[in-house]
């Protein structure tokens, strides 16, 4: 059953927020997951779909999204064989969150660091 | 004017909610705005709201906040000073992201963390 805070106990930080917040924050996470949410992709594609990002950022990355049951990798056999990495069902519920912040950032973010 | 990006461009990441993403995400950040969401509050107070930030990273989170734009310090005069820190409208529109992420965590993350 759901448990529900009650209104007067709101301010306090909830513990699962926190962890969201911070997992969905870190360097490149957010990033990939939101390439993600436009459909399963290769490695090298999103090498190519994140500018900046290294290949070893990419692979820790992934490797915690799959740990935190966020992303799934698939191994399609052939030769050579096809990797292909995909949000699961948790990871795919982000698209909300995800989207928010891309309209929060449309308002508020400038398109070009300030050079002033 | 508003610039639109084309349906097929959409799947490259967008830099601006790149920015967005790791400004919110980074260490306690997130947690800080999600407590001026329910109002201004002295340094003590978010001390207090928010379990396991120090001192330091505290006024370290603050500043960057402050220079990002999404929080004000006001001083009030008195003895001691008043120090209250508060949500631009910048800062306060973060809310409509910050609750997709809350409703997400409560549904996908654990109370406490997996002990198996």
């Amino acid at each position: 059953m759901k448990q529900t805070t009650p209104q007067h106990l709101d301010v306090r930080l909830c513990p699962r927020f926190h962890r969201a917040v911070e997992l969905i924050g870190r360097r490149w996470t957010g990033a990939v997951i939101k390439v993600l949410l436009g459909g399963p992709r290769r490695f090298n594609e999103l090498l190519g779909l994140i500018p900046g990002i290294s290949d070893r950022l990419l692979t820790e990355r992934l490797r915690e999204l799959e740990s935190a049951g966020l992303i799934v990798r698939h191994v399609e056999p052939g030769s050579p064989v096809k990797v292909v990495y995909e949000l699961t069902c948790a990871g795919a519920e982000l698209e909300a969150a995800m989207d928010a912040i891309g309209q929060w950032a449309e308002r508020w973010i400038e398109a070009e660091p300030a050079s002033a």
